[in-house]
């Protein structure tokens, strides 16, 4: 099929589920809307908020559904599966939102033999978690990646292609093994190492954790938005995308060596050097419209 | 002495001088403002800026000041001394802005035998450089800090107090090595870091630049803002302040170690527990005036 999607399900209204439901609100306001969360509480909230109409099952969340949407940790992505497998057509469409996607893509075609699975990442987010932190802007400009497999229907990868444009996203078609390896370069290992030196500072014995937090405008403060995103989801990526995150680590920890060696050596030419190129990365991101130019990211002063 | 300072030179009118140039025009609109860079053209801008009084030599910007502060990078320091030395008044307060504090300290003191040193570091900064970077409120409810050794004369380092209390700053007063530990932690080690991290995604071979641009809002664009940032300040900050950014990257480096490893045993546990420490330092932050409380720093979606 390659038809417009008019019925769609989210299951799991965090950040990212709550986020969609959102923008369908406001992007596909005739599509019928329908919702579960298996946490009771974010069901009423999600319900209270009026993000979509709360069903008490997963499976009557996704009955005549054209696209249902999985929302949850990596983690969690079998027993969702699981959760829904009764309540799916022929016709439905499924899809995730996970941050790693060849063990995502592996977990549905297992758990949902002859669904038609279109595994996606909405490369898209903030610090912030749960059904009151989403909003519909969210997927504004950014990329959403969709990694089907060859069993995949086209027609149903332009279905989902053209419900992610329609909610403000650009959409880029990858394997599923490349998506992991460039999202642990822009994404997973970025929050490994901004976990793992928030974590350090507030460890350390001679550096008070009040002199962290009062003397955080030198640098860290950046580090630390990152390193309070959601816990459970940060467990499950890194321990779904091992393979990718070993082999950019390794990069890393190998390019900090060699700066580190240049320090002390007293070598400020390739100090100087490297840190004259870091510049043009940024410049890169800023006219393409993922961040904003604006010194210290806009944040108004004081 | 402890008197207000009535007359202000800058020598260096990048980010940081062009900032306090134009607080002091805006909070003490009294004083007499005189500048230097010994870089002509930044020297000319600062004029046409109208910034301060622009001289020909330090040591004219100097001559009749009561307060000398040195805005050029940790490694012109020694230079930026003896280009002064000839303009100092007996009663002449000399500060400065460097990122580190015990080699500056020296520096001064050697170069400028007799002068009333007060070295200062004003925990504030964007990643943008040059006169027209600076902005008034750049040091708002930022921390400064004051490293005078046992020499220093009380009455100056009150007066030195005073001026960045009226420039809008907090003050604190530190031992200059626990300054340079302090800093390591919350501004060295997070620009190590994103310098490295920014050059490594730029030199994989199976991830192209483009990639790395396109998917950066999944964290990576947060750490290309600090690596922005003045190559040769920072060049200067890691070679004038090797033992303590040695001393905490090694604790950073086990760190990492320690959570490779858990992800390496599918220790979802440690990871667990981890990820959720981290986000009490940023409502530290947050709390504290450090950093916005918007999600992603406040930057407009879209």
């Amino acid at each position: 099929m390659n038809d417009a999607v008019q019925s769609v399900a989210i299951v799991g209204l965090g950040l990212i589920g709550s986020s969609i439901a959102r923008a369908v609100r406001a992007r596909l306001p005739e599509a019928r809307l329908t919702g579960f969360d298996g946490d009771p509480a974010i069901r009423a909230r999600a319900a209270e908020l009026g993000l979509a109409d709360m069903m008490e099952t997963a499976a009557a969340a996704v009955a005549g559904a054209d696209l249902v949407i999985l929302c949850v940790p990596v983690g969690a992505m079998a027993a969702a599966a699981d959760s829904i497998a009764g309540g799916l057509g022929p016709d439905t469409i499924v899809s995730d939102v996970g941050s790693s996607k060849a063990a995502v893509g592996e977990t549905l075609r297992e758990r949902l033999p002859g669904a038609r699975i279109v595994p996606a990442h909405p490369v898209a987010g903030t610090e912030n978690s749960g059904p009151d932190a989403g909003f519909a802007e969210l997927f504004q400009g950014r990329w959403c990646i969709l990694t089907p497999d060859e069993q995949a229907d086209p027609g149903d990868v332009a279905s989902l292609s053209a419900f992610w444009t329609t909610l403000g996203a650009r959409v880029e078609v990858m394997e599923a093994r490349h998506h992991d390896l460039v999202l642990a370069v822009t994404s997973h290992l970025p929050h490994l190492i901004a976990f793992t030196i928030v974590g350090t500072a507030s460890d350390l014995e001679r550096v008070t954790e009040s002199e962290v937090i009062k003397y955080s405008a030198g640098g860290f403060r950046d580090f630390t938005r990152i390193a309070a995103s959601n816990p459970t989801m940060w467990r499950d990526v890194f321990l779904s995308n091992k393979a990718a995150v070993r082999e950019i680590l390794a990069r890393f920890k190998d390019d900090l060596a060699f700066l580190e060696r240049a320090i002390e050596a007293d070598d400020g030419a390739t100090l100087f050097d490297l840190f004259s190129r870091t510049a043009a990365i940024r410049r890169g991101i800023v006219q393409q419209g993922q961040d904003v130019a604006k010194p210290d990211f806009g944040r108004s002063p004081g």
